[in-house]
């Protein structure tokens, strides 16, 4: 079928959106493939529901041939199999809820952990019906708080999301390794670049975790790559290099000094300085700060406190450490809960406090058996300095709750860590047995012993691929789509009103959609400079132009992506696109 | 790529669900088709999932052949452009609504007049724009009093819904009868029986309408067609012929008789046949019934009475009557309205009380200038014989609001009509400029005037769609599918465990797979008879057994719908098979 501009339902805007701040949402708008509709909320017009499609294409057919199988669910869902895995409250006010006719509770489907669960468990019974991958491509709600970017971060979206049913663990590292070379074959396709950054499983639960994503300075995610680029990591899992441990026999004893008016740690450091006495030089990284904390338990009332020990030149960055707590809920002590526990003294926490309280310790990994801390001495006005870790305090565990900042070494002797940003755009990791057993999900085994389903889980934002493919793929024009989600592959721009241009473009047309070309024909009365413009801003990667080249036989085959014009015999314009394709 | 039979998510029922009534819901359960999530609510297991994208494909390919255009919209739609049509009240329970985490109302689409007609508007403006037709094939939802028969009748379901967008009635008559043409060929192509029925068109305003009923036993819509086939209605439509008029002349007087003890037409009849003064014998269609209701328009605090004369052999069709008032909200008057209307004297109310009153009254056709009824006398237990339309009172109109009954005559002289049921699978009608109206929806003309654009809206139940030729297409043992909405052409069956059977039948699923026929192919260790069993239940419409005809060198292709059994050499099955896909 060839698409005529004359009759295509497209009006391409010349202005940029006012509502738009990144390139993917302007041109998308502009060119007419998308449409606001509500916040979050947007409508496919031809040309952007051709992109959904070409995109929804290539990943079911490499879901399909990792043996994963199509199936589909509502949207619309009740509330009982989510409120059985503590997720109905869980989602807070990032689910969109409503109540039926009759009173009932239902959920817009965020992604169906729980759904496919139950339909395994109705369908298949024994060790021999395993392992299954089922998936679904389906449109997908969440309440954003802060919808952006157009379709990047919309309320309405379509997602694929798939899930693995295995027997044991090594089922499951095959189904996620199955997925893994699926994803990367995927993006590959769809001509991203993109990173696989290592990442937190973050409210599903689970193990295993990675995450693809696009490189973007627009993205929302920031990750971090080490300076070799053999590591990436969003940064709520990047690990901390443990640092060797040290003597403890060489260093001096921790000794308590009075320290007033030193609220902060810069205040702290420069007064140690000027202590002619203590006749060392100190930086904030010498020093420990004791950041007190609760957290309570999914399903708990009760809170419990927590103190978590960083490095004093680095803050405490909340993702890291509610990403290392999860599920815990985790809350910042309040004056009340000072007030409750006196041992507490408010700017000079140390650990002997905390240990002699039973208070959970947890400590940041560059804190090792030998090192020596200034910190707090647990009453009004005094720091310890020359605290040993391992000698004077010892810690319950380490956290990876700190900052992470460019230039920190970098995992596995990688270099260095550099920031960057992309979007997300899949996102494949091991469940485990958290849904399985909220269902008791069991397959009868060859010894009549019931065997626990481990599960996997593996999403792609199906048509947020769509922008983050914009924002990899455009110039000052428009949009540069790759072949395999163009709209079309040819778009042939009619340039002028001579017969002979019309009927040269009308046969060029046909001839090519005969031959399973996909054409775009702007055959409307608009001057060649439209034409030239919207072609631009389409982004179909192969423009032809027919116009006064014709008077010498031939006609224009522009690249949209590099520019490069070729110039080529009518009679040949068929067989040289047709060879583009290939 | 073939199905097997061994890895497919798929596990067959013998036994009937508990919750199915009608044959389509039983099998299409049964036989893996579908599983029921929540009330109303269904999930679309792999082979459910290959027919329902059978189904849209041909759908789509018949809307693009008429020129229609893809597109759409999100399911989750904000209150205000329903708020401006008025439907946001009107859909009343029906529709299911929420709130976001900002306290914006929203709904989740039923049907998408609003969104296409405001799409349109800000897109288009010149005359030189139009006509257009934009469809979306979409899942949508309706809170559903009583959902039934599986997917017959859901909450969340899957519809094509288009839109016509034109300059003038002509123009819409074109684009109505394009649509009427494509829902032929696409009904026809999909194997259904169907009738065409004039209908109402409901909550939707506009003018023609017709409905696409697939004709089902089990259909839940009544309709009736005339004895000679040339006419088909929904009841709700039927046009009840009119009778010519009498002459007046010739009528007896009116008289007004005491008649104690007439609470019913039944004894009105029996007392007066029993009155030798009057001395005719009288039958319930003598007798003129007046039904006192209300209406409210659409926006409107207050009621208006109305009453409905209707022959006294036949009861008030409440559906046909609120069809005929529509948009007006209808009730039956209460004591309280009663009591402010002390004229109206309740079980004798007559023409006269009400003419003088001014109440409008609408009477049945049959109620033609001359004819003479016995009806109430406006004062407790009496009633008037021989009161003659056009001489003793003069309706303010007619209107359909009596029962059509069997044999009832049909329109056009078209015989008598008969009661048959079916299933609603399509609809089209002429909105006009409701929605344009609603959003003023103008091209700017040739002349630099604004055309009222005029609307056209017609539907497709495409999941439902599935559920109809189910129920069209079965017997005792399963589903019979058209081969175009089947899972699979060529269901092979390995009948047998020799290696013989196994290399046989896999080296015809690839040779079948090669030559583009869709395969499902039973390679699972189970015994014949359940390989049969499931074959004959899945539907496929033709069965290949590769057994025990291998010693003579043949397999046995088995017409699903028929039964016939053709023994083929092996050698020649493939170029059978792909011979019978033609």
């Amino acid at each position: 079928m060839i698409t005529r501009m004359s009759s295509l339902f497209l009006r391409t805007l010349r202005e940029d959106p006012a509502d738009a701040e990144v390139p993917s949402h302007k041109l998308l708008v502009r060119a007419g493939y998308v449409r606001r509709v509500a916040p979050g909320g947007f409508s496919w017009l031809p040309l952007g529901l051709m992109v959904l499609r070409n995109i929804e294409r290539v990943v079911r057919e490499e879901m399909n041939a990792i043996g994963a199988q199509e199936i589909q669910f509502p949207a619309l869902l009740p509330r009982e199999p989510y409120e059985a895995t503590g997720r109905w409250t869980e989602y807070g006010p990032n689910v969109f809820r409503l109540v039926d006719r009759k009173g009932a509770d239902y959920l817009l489907g965020p992604t169906h952990e729980e759904l496919f669960t139950l339909t395994v468990k109705g369908e298949y019974t024994s060790y021999k019906d395993y392992p299954v991958i089922l998936y679904q491509i389906q449109t997908k709600y969440r309440d954003e708080a802060r919808p952006r970017g157009g379709i990047l971060r919309g309320r309405e979206f379509v997602m694929k999301d798939s899930y693995s049913f295995d027997l044991d663990a090594a089922g499951l590292q095959r189904s996620y390794e199955k997925h893994r070379d699926a994803y990367i074959k995927i993006f590959d396709r769809l001509g991203l670049r993109y990173v696989i950054v290592k990442a937190t499983s973050g409210a599903m639960g689970g193990s295993a975790s990675e995450e693809f994503l696009a490189e973007s300075d627009t993205g929302e995610d920031t990750y971090v790559r080490s300076s070799d680029g053999s590591y990436a990591a969003n940064v709520e899992a990047v690990v901390t290099p443990v640092p060797p441990a040290q003597s403890i026999e060489d260093k001096p004893a921790a000794q308590v000094h009075y320290t007033p008016n030193t609220p902060t740690i810069e205040t702290l450091v420069d007064y140690l300085n000027a202590q002619p006495e203590i006749g060392r030089t100190f930086t904030a990284a010498d020093t420990l700060k004791n950041v007190m904390l609760k957290t309570r338990q999914p399903g708990s009332d009760e809170w419990e406190l927590v103190c978590v020990g960083v490095p004093g030149d680095r803050d405490v960055d909340m993702k890291r450490l509610e990403a290392a707590l999860e599920p815990a809920e985790v809350a910042l002590l309040d004056d009340a809960d000072f007030e409750r526990n006196p041992f507490l003294v408010k700017g000079y926490i140390g650990p002997k406090a905390l240990q002699d309280n039973k208070v959970r310790y947890l400590v940041d990994p560059r804190i090792v058996e030998g090192t020596a801390w200034v910190t707090g001495a647990d009453k009004p006005d005094h720091h310890v300095v020359d605290l040993v870790c391992g000698r004077d305090f010892t810690p319950d565990g380490t956290i990876e709750a700190a900052e992470v900042r460019e230039g920190d070494p970098a995992p596995e002797s990688s270099g260095t860590l550099q920031a960057a940003r992309g979007i997300e755009i899949g996102h494949i990791f091991q469940l485990g047995t958290k849904y399985s057993d909220a269902f008791a999900l069991d397959a009868l085994g060859a010894d009549g012993k019931p065997i626990r389903i481990t599960m996997g889980s593996y999403g792609i934002g199906v048509s947020r691929l769509i922008a983050a493919i914009a924002e990899q793929h455009h110039d000052d024009l428009g949009l540069v789509w790759p072949r395999v989600v163009a709209p079309a592959d040819v778009h042939i721009v009619l340039a002028g009103k001579d017969d002979a241009v019309t009927e040269t473009g009308e046969k060029l047309a046909a001839e090519l959609d005969d031959a399973g070309v996909r054409v775009i024909l702007d055959d409307r009365k608009s001057s060649p400079g439209v034409k030239f413009a919207d072609a631009e801003l389409v982004g179909v990667p192969t423009i032809l132009v027919v116009g006064k080249g014709l008077t010498k036989g031939v006609v224009e085959v522009k690249d949209r992506a590099t520019g490069e014009r070729t110039e080529v015999p009518v009679g040949e314009a068929v067989a040289h696109l047709t060879a583009l394709m290939r």
